[in-house]
C-alpha cells in the first residue's frame, strides 16, 4: 500500500522539527512541498532542508494558486493529489511538508480530502508539528493560557462583526493573518479596549523575525507581512514581548 | 549566567518531542520534572525517557498539588524557584519538561514567573512542543480549521455559562480536560444541536491512546480522564475518528 505522510516542520526553525518528522523526512524518496501558482520557493521545504538529500531524494513542487477563486483551488488540489498518487504509485511512501501543524490552517487537508475520494488507496497519516500560535508565545515571553482560561484562535478578515465581542469574551485572542484586515483589527482593539494587551509577532524562529508591544504602530507602518500574528492577552513573564 | 530551558516535549509519543527538545534534554546535567504532591511518577519524565540518562544527569523532581488551594499551590511555585535556583548555581543550564507546550495550560509558567520575580538572574528560554490539540486532531483524522474558520480551546468547568454561545459562534471548539465537567459538556453540546459533531479524544499518541464519535456514551460510561478531550466541528478526512 502506498503511504502519505502529512508532515508539520514547525514555525520555521529546522530544530523545532520532530524527531518523527525528521525519520520520516529521511526515510522518503519522494518529498512533497506546496508552492505558490508560479513554483517555489517553499517555505516548508526550507524549514525541512538540513534534512533533505537532494541526491538521494525526488522533492516534487505541488503549485497552488493564492487566490479566493475556489474553482482554481479544486483544480489545483484534484491535480496535486494525481500527481501524489501518480508519484506513489502502489507502494511507495513520501511526505508531504506542511509549516506549522498540518491540520491548522493547512492547504495540506484539502489534498488530503482529494485522496480520499479520488485515490482512496493511498492511506495517508498526520504528522503534528509545533504551531506558530505557541511559536510566537514563547518568543514574546508570553503565556497563553493558565488553569480555566479561554483561548480563541481568530484569522482577521475585512469584516468580522464577532471580533469584539470574541475580545471581551475570551482571556487570550490570537489574531493570525493580520495583514489581510489592518484596519478592522486595529478598529475592534480600540473598541475591546485590549490594545494595550496586545504582542505583535513576525515569523516567530525565522531569520526575519522580529516582536513588538506596540501594535498600533506597526499596523500603521504597513510592517505587517502573512505571516504576522497578535496575542491579545495572556501572560507576559519573560521580557522580550 | 545560568539557564533554564521551558522545555515542551509534546502529547506522549516520545517520537513527537523536537530535534531542539532531545538537544537541550541531553546536554543539560540537571532535569527538573513536575510531579503531583506525593512525588512521582512524571508524564513529561516518562515521555522524555528516551533521552534520558540516569547515569550522567540528576533528576529533580518539583512537587506541585492538585489542589485548588492558591494558597498551597503558590507555596509550591516559590519552593520549585527556590530549588531550581539553587540547583542551577551561577551557571548551570537545565531542563524543565512540560507535557505539550510550556505555555498552554502548564504549570512551568508560574515556576517562571517566580523565577522571575524572585531569581532574575536565571535566564528563562522557552522550547515549544506539540500541544494535545493537534495531536489529538491528528490520531481522530479531522482538521481543526481551513481558510478564516475560526477555533475556541476551552477548558470544562461545572459553570460555564457562555459555552453555549461559545458552541453557536465559533467554527471548531476544543474542550479540555471535559472529565471535571462531564454533565455541563453534555448538557451544552445538546443546546448547541452539535452532539453529532463531536470527536472524543483520550491521551493521544500514549499507550492509553482511545478515540470514539458517540460522546454521549463515552461520558455516560465515566470513561474520560483528566487527560480527555473533545473537538467539536472541524473536517473529518481520516477514517479513525
Amino acid at each position: 500500500m502506498a503511504v502519505l505522510y502529512g508532515v508539520g516542520v514547525g514555525p520555521g526553525d529546522p530544530e523545532l522539527v520532530t524527531v518523527k518528522a525528521v525519520r520520516l523526512i529521511r526515510e522518503s524518496a519522494l518529498v512533497f512541498v506546496p508552492v505558490g501558482e508560479r513554483g517555489g520557493p517553499s517555505l516548508a521545504a526550507g524549514i525541512a532542508a538540513p534534512y533533505l538529500d537532494p541526491a538521494r531524494q525526488t522533492i516534487v513542487e505541488l503549485r497552488y494558486p493564492f487566490v479566493r477563486d475556489r474553482a482554481r483551488q479544486e483544480t489545483a488540489w484534484e491535480a496535486s493529489a494525481a500527481t501524489i498518487a501518480e508519484r506513489l504509485g502502489q507502494s511507495g511512501q513520501g511526505v508531504f511538508l506542511t509549516e506549522g501543524d498540518p491540520l491548522l490552517y493547512s492547504t495540506f487537508v484539502y489534498t488530503w480530502a482529494a485522496l480520499a475520494r479520488r485515490h482512496p488507496w493511498v492511506r495517508v497519516e498526520v504528522v503534528s508539528g509545533v504551531t506558530s500560535v505557541t511559536a510566537a508565545a514563547a518568543v514574546a515571553g508570553r503565556a497563553l493560557a493558565l488553569g480555566d482560561e479561554r483561548v480563541a484562535i481568530v484569522p482577521a478578515v475585512p469584516d468580522m462583526p464577532g471580533l469584539v465581542e470574541t475580545l471581551r469574551r475570551f482571556d487570550t485572542v490570537v489574531l493570525l493573518k493580520v495583514s489581510a484586515a489592518v484596519e478592522a483589527v486595529l478598529n475592534a482593539l480600540e473598541a475591546s479596549g485590549r490594545t494595550a494587551e496586545a504582542v505583535w509577532v513576525r515569523r516567530a524562529g525565522q531569520a526575519e523575525q522580529e516582536i513588538a508591544r506596540d501594535v498600533r504602530a506597526v499596523l500603521a507602518e504597513g510592517r505587517p507581512d502573512y505571516f504576522s500574528l497578535i496575542i491579545v492577552g495572556g501572560h507576559q513573564v519573560g521580557g522580550t514581548g
